[in-house]
C-alpha cells in the first residue's frame, strides 16, 4: 500500500482486483453520472489563499463533534452491500477508521451485524438506517444501535425511489442479479477477489435477521422494499422523539429543508446528494454548501460529503462553513484494493494531504480557516429572487462571481 | 429492447441497424450541428434543486392540453420521410404514442395517409402542415384532418428555406437522391433493413396524392416545392379564420414573434429551432424558452422541442415553464431500433426517468415544478435593451448569471 | 469542386493538393496561434436570434461600399505570395471574385504585376500596399494602381515587426527557404501541384521590379525590407494627401486607434489582425469590432477580416456594425484545391449560406440585420475605465455579458 | 539550438534527453498539478490590446531594479538540484544570465558553491536561501553572500512544509532514492546525459559543506531538515536587520502577507506559488498579481515567477504592475536540452519574442505597457468583501469580469 501515494491511487488498484461489476456498483452514479462528476470538479473550481510565516507546529487537524474529539474531521459515510467488496469488509472499515480517530456511519445494509462491526470499532461510532414501513423494524434496529454503543443516528432521507444507475443495469448487477456474459467472465479473471468471496458464508443482511426472507436475491428486493418512499417531516419528528442521542438528517440539498430539519430537532444537518446516485444533474455538495451554513446559521453542525479526494478538498469543505466532511467512495477503493490495510492507507493519505495544506496556507487549526482563505472561481447560479430574506451580508457571501 | 436503459441505448441500437444515410438523415443537423448540440447540452447546464421528505405517492405526471388529459407531458413532434426508417413507421409511432397517453402529431409528410395513422391512433392526435402555394391544397388537408378526427392543427413556420445539412450532403440524401459508393455499401450490409424495404411498396406521401407528380424522386422535390417561402403573419391569419380548433404555431425562437402569434390567435405557442435543422448558431430551444414563456404570459401555453433526452429534461421544460414538450429523434431512434417496441420503450423510458426525477425531488406532480426549483448555470445572454419593456421582476428571473 | 459543401470542404482538399509548406504557410498563424483559432470560435458564441414569417423574396445581399454595388458583402483581403499556390493564382482570384460580384483587394506583394491582375478583373478592386522606407517607391505603386484602375488605396499598419509563425519555422518557410528532409519529400508527393509550378515561371514580384534585386530569394527577404517599420500617424496623413480616391486603413484593433484614423481622413477602417499571424493572444477581430464601431460612430464604414467561415459568420459581421467583411484563408483553400473554380466555389458557398441565413431569420436585406439580432455568449471583458467616456447606452451594448 | 523555435520546442528536447526521473523533477508538480497548469494558461485568458502607427525604432526592453540595469525584465529563478540535470549546471546558467543582461538568482542549495558560480557571473547577482533552523547557518550563507558579490538576498518563504509531487513519488525521486525497475531502465537509455554524469563529481550541496553530513542521500535528507518550518513575520525581521543590501521575499500570493512584508521592511515582493509545486490549487500567481501590486501601492517593486513561456507572457506581467518576472522550468528545460547554448537560445528566444510583441503592439518600452493595454478573460474571483478596505478605483481594477 505504501506506494499508492493518492487516493487516485488506490481506486485505479480497486478497479483493477475487482470485478467489474462489483467496481461499478461503487464507482458509479446515477444516469449520465454529471452529478457524481460534478462533485469532484467543484472542489478544482475552489482555489486555496494561502498565508506565509504563519507557523503552524501544532497544527491541529482533530474536530469535535457531539462532544467527541475526533482526529481529523473526515468519516465514514454509509454504504450497503460492502461485503461484496472485501469479506467482512465493515469490520475492516470499522478498525481502520477507530484506529485513524475517525468515526464510521456504519449503514444498516451492512453484511456484518451491527453488534459485531461495534466490537471492531473501540472508539466513537454512528449507526445509519431509514424509516422503514414497518415502524417497529425503524425503533428495534435503534434500540439495537443505541444498545451496541453507537452515538449518534443517521437518517437517510434522498431515497423515496431508487436511483437509475446505467453501469449497474448494463453489467447486470440488478434485483435479482441478471450477470452479462461479458461481467461473468471478467468477474472470473479476479482470482484474488474470487477466492475470498468463496471462503466466506453467502452476503446477507443480518441486521435485518428475523424480519424477513431469508437468500441473497430475495433479501436484496425485500431490503429495497423495506423502505418507506411515503417518509414525511412529521415522520423524522416521531423519530426525533424515540431516539434521544444524536439525529442526522442525511441527504440535505436545500436550504430550506436544512430549517425544516433544524425546526424538527435534528443535532447535525448533512449535505449529501448521496454520491450522485440518485438524481442526475442535482448540484455538486460544496455547490449548496455556502447555503445551507447560511440557512443553518450555526445552530446545528453542518457535515458534508460528495467528491472529497484530497485533504485540501477537506479544507475546502470547512472553509465553506461545514464542522467535518465524510468519504465514500475513497474508502470503498481502498477496501477493494487491499482490505484494512487500504482504508488505512485512506486515511494516511488524507491526513498527510490535511496536514501538510494546513501548514502551506499557514493555518494552525481547521477551525481557523474560513470564507476569506478561498474563491470560488465558479459560483452556483441560485435562482433570482431566491434568499430574498437572507441577509444583505449572506447574499454578498453566496453570491461572489 | 429491456437492456436499451436509456435514449441513448436506442440511438446506439438504431445507429447499427439503419444505413448510415438513413441514420444521418434522422440524426444529422444543419452546418456545423452547433444548435442541434447546444439543444442537449443546454439541459446538462441546468441544476435540479431537490426536497426532500414530500411524499409523492400518487405523482401525478399527467397534463392537459386543448381539454385532453395526457398520462405524460411529452408528445411526439411532427417528421417527415418516417417510413424510410421502419415500414408503416408512422402507424407504429401512432400506436404506440396512444398507448402511452401521448399525443402524435402527424407530418403532412407521411408514408402513410393521415386517414390511415389516425386509425392506428385512438387518442387525441393533432396535425401538422405548412401553409403551401396552392392555398387550396393547404385547407384540403387541414379539412381532411378535421374529418379523421385530428384535434389540433400545428402550422409550422420556420421552413422559408430548407436547411443545408452536410451529413445529407456527403451521404448522396438529396432530392434527388444521389448515393455515393461508399453509403451504397453501407446501405447493402444492413440487412434487416433492406429485407424490411424490400417487402414493402415504394415510399410515397399519400397525403398530397392527386396534387402531383407520383414516383418517389419527383414527389419528394415536387413536396419540399409546395411550401410558400413568401409565408408572413397575415397567412396565418388567414388559416385561423379556416380552423376552427386548436391552432399551434411551431417553430417559434424569439419573444417577438411569440406576442404577434398570440395576436394572431393562435392557441399554443411551440418553441422550436427544427432540431438545429436549420439555421446553424440558433440559441438552444430551452436558452429562449424563459423569454418567450415570460412574453406569452399565460395567455395561451407554450410548448417546446429539441434535445430532451432524459425524464429530468422534461422536468426542466415544465420548471422553465412550458407546459409540456415533444421529442423528435429519441422516438425515430426507438422505431429504427425496434418499430413500435422501440417506440414504446423510449415512452417507458422517460416516463419512468420522469417518475424518479419527480420523486427525487419531492414534486408530487408536474405541475408543482417551478422556476425556483431550478438554477441556471450558464443563462443565455439576450441583447441589451432587449427586454427594457419587460417587468422588473422578469428581467431579474432571465438575467440570472 | 460541387462535392465541396462547406469551406472546411475545400480547406481539407487544399491540404491533400498543396505540399506541407505551403498549406501551413496560408494556414498557420503566429505563435501558438491563439488569436487565429479565436478568430474562428468567437463566431461560434454569438447567436443568432431568428424572426419566423416575415418572407424575403426579393431577399438582398447587396452592399454598396465606395459608390460600388457589390453583389454580396464578402470581399477577398490581401495575401502575399499567392503565386505559390496555384499558378496565377492572382488572375484566378481577380476573375472568380469579379463574377460573384465581390472586390480582390490586390496585394502590392502578387506574383503578377498589378497591371496584368486588373485586366482579369473587370469590377471594382482596390489596391493593397505599405508605406515603404522609400517614399518614392510608396506613391509610384499608387499611382500605378490609379492608372490601372483601382479604385481604393488600402494601407496595411500591422507589420511593424514580422511575427513568428512555428509552422513556417519549422517547414523551413523562411527567408532565405531552408526546407527540411520532411518537408522536402512531402513537397515531391504532390504531383498536380509540383506539375503546374514546373511549367511556369519561377515565382517573382512584379510590381517591385526595377526597384531592387532579383533571383528569387533575394527579392523576398528585399520585400519585407522595403516596409518601413517607423510609420506613424503623419506618414499615413502624407499619403492621404497623395490619393485622392478612397483610402482604407488595415489593421486596426484598437477603437482609439480608429478614432486616429478618421482624424487622418480615413475613408474606411478596416478591424483586422493580420489573421492572428502577427501578435498572438489579441482578441478575436469580431471581439473587438463592436467597440470600434462605436468608436468609429457612422463616420466611415467599419469592414473586418478574421475567421469568417460560414455565411452566418457574414450576417453576424454586419449585425455588429460592419459595412462589410473579407475573407482570405477561405480563398486561398479554394484557390489550393482547385484554382478558379475553387475560389468560384467559395463565393458560391458563402452566397448561398448568407442567402439561407437571412431567410431562415426573416431578414430581408442585409441591411436589416442588427444589434438587437445576435446574442453574444462570452462578451470581449474591456479593461475597467476603458470607455468612461462612451454613452451610457454604448457602454451597456458592448458590455453585455 | 538555433532550430528551437519556442520554449516549448526546448522542453521537448529536454524530455528526449533527461531520464525520466529528472524530466519529471523540473516539470513536475505537486498532487494533480492544477496550479502549475493554470500558472500557463492563466496568460492565455489575457488579451493584448496594440496600438499601431507608434513606431519603436529604439525598443528598450531593460529594466531597472536595485540600481542595476537589466537587458531584459527577465531573471532566473532559484532551483535546487541543478547539477542533476547538467554537470556544473549553475555555471552554465550563471554565464548564459550574464552574457543576455539577466539577473540569476543562486539557490543555496546549489551543486556548486556560491562563490564558484559567481566567478561565472560578471553581472549583478542575487542568492537565495531560506532561514534555517540553525540562526547561524543562516547568517554565514548570508554573509558570504555578500562577501561573494551578491546583491539581494531573497528568501523564500513558502516550504513550511514539502510539497507532495506525485511525479516524483511514482520514479522514486524521493529521499533516499528509490528507483522503479522502469525509472532506472529508463536512465539507462539516455546515453548522453549517462555519459557526463558519469564524468563528473557525484552531486553534493557545497554551500552547506562543514555543516553535515556527506554523502548524496544523507545530505538532500539532511537539507530539507536544516529549513525551519516555524519561521514567522519576526523572523524576517531579525534577518534584515543582518543584511543590508536589499532583501526580497519570495512566495507571497496573499495581499496581506504582501502588506506585511513590507513592514518588516523587505525591498521586494516576489509573488511566487513555488511552479505550483507546494499547495496545489492555489491560484495562479498572475491572477494574484494585481491584487498584490495594488497591496504594494508602490513601496517597492513587485516581481513574480510561474509560467512564463513566452515573450508575451512577460509583457502582461509587467501591464499588471510587476517590476519583472522570473523563469524556472524554461532555463532548466534550456538547460537539460543543450547546457549553457540551451539556456542562451532560452533567453534569446524570450528576448525576440519580447521585443516583437512590444513592437506590434506600439509600445516603446516595457514602461509604457500598462492596465489598460490587457483584458482579462477570467477575472479571479476574490472573496467578497475582501477589498472592502481598497479604495474603490482599486476595486474596479482588480473586479473587471
Amino acid at each position: 500500500m505504501n506506494n499508492a501515494y493518492s487516493i487516485a491511487d488506490l481506486r485505479s488498484r480497486a478497479q483493477r482486483r475487482l470485478p467489474r461489476v462489483v467496481f461499478d456498483y461503487i464507482d458509479g452514479a446515477a444516469d449520465q453520472e454529471i452529478t457524481a462528476t460534478q462533485n469532484v470538479r467543484a472542489f478544482a473550481e475552489i482555489a486555496l489563499l494561502p498565508h506565509m510565516l504563519r507557523p503552524t507546529p501544532d497544527c491541529d487537524t482533530g474536530v469535535e463533534i457531539f462532544s467527541d474529539r475526533l482526529a481529523m474531521p473526515v468519516l465514514v459515510t454509509p454504504t450497503g452491500f460492502t461485503g461484496i467488496v472485501w469479506p467482512r469488509g465493515e469490520a475492516a472499515v470499522a478498525r481502520a477508521a477507530s484506529a485513524a480517530g475517525s468515526v464510521m456511519v456504519v449503514s444498516a445494509a451492512s453484511s456484518l451485524s451491527m453488534e459485531e462491526i461495534a466490537q471492531s470499532s473501540p472508539g466513537p461510532k454512528w449507526f445509519q438506517q431509514f424509516i422503514y414501513k414497518d415502524r417497529g423494524v425503524t425503533l428495534d434496529l435503534a434500540a439495537r444501535a443505541e444498545a451496541a454503543g453507537y452515538k449518534a443516528l443517521v437518517v437517510t432521507v434522498d431515497v423515496p425511489a431508487p436511483g437509475k444507475r446505467f453501469r449497474d443495469l448494463r453489467n447486470g448487477f440488478t434485483v435479482p442479479p441478471s450477470l452479462t456474459i461479458s461481467s461473468g467472465l471478467d468477474m472470473m479473471r479476479r482470482f484474488g477477489w474470487l477466492r475470498q468471496m468463496a471462503s466466506q458464508p453467502r452476503i446477507s443482511f443480518p441486521n435485518f435477521e428475523g424480519y424477513g426472507s431469508s437468500g441473497l436475491l430475495d433479501i436484496g428486493e425485500w431490503l429495497n422494499g423495506l423502505i418507506d418512499p411515503t417518509v414525511q417531516w412529521r415522520d423524522l419528528e416521531w423519530l426525533r422523539q424515540h431516539w434521544s442521542g444524536p439525529l442526522v438528517i442525511k441527504g440535505i440539498m436545500h436550504p430550506d429543508d436544512a430549517r425544516l430539519a433544524i425546526e424538527v430537532g435534528v443535532d447535525a444537518v448533512m449535505v449529501s446528494n448521496h454520491g450522485g446516485r440518485q438524481l442526475d444533474t442535482e448540484p455538486a455538495t460544496v455547490e449548496v454548501l455556502p447555503r445551507i451554513v447560511e440557512a443553518v446559521d450555526d445552530r446545528v453542525p453542518v457535515i458534508v460529503d460528495g467528491g472529497i479526494r484530497r485533504g485540501s478538498d477537506v479544507l475546502k469543505c470547512l472553509a465553506l462553513g461545514a464542522r467535518c466532511c465524510l468519504i465514500g467512495r475513497p474508502y470503498l477503493w481502498g477496501l477493494g484494493a487491499g482490505g484494512e490495510a487500504g482504508v488505512t492507507r485512506v486515511f494516511d493519505i488524507l491526513k498527510d494531504e490535511l496536514a501538510r495544506a494546513l501548514a502551506h496556507g499557514g493555518w494552525n487549526s481547521i477551525n481557523q480557516v474560513s470564507r476569506r482563505d478561498i474563491a470560488l472561481r465558479q459560483a452556483f447560479p441560485w435562482p433570482a429572487g431566491f434568499d430574498s430574506e437572507a441577509t444583505s451580508q449572506g447574499k454578498q457571501q453566496g453570491g461572489a462571481a
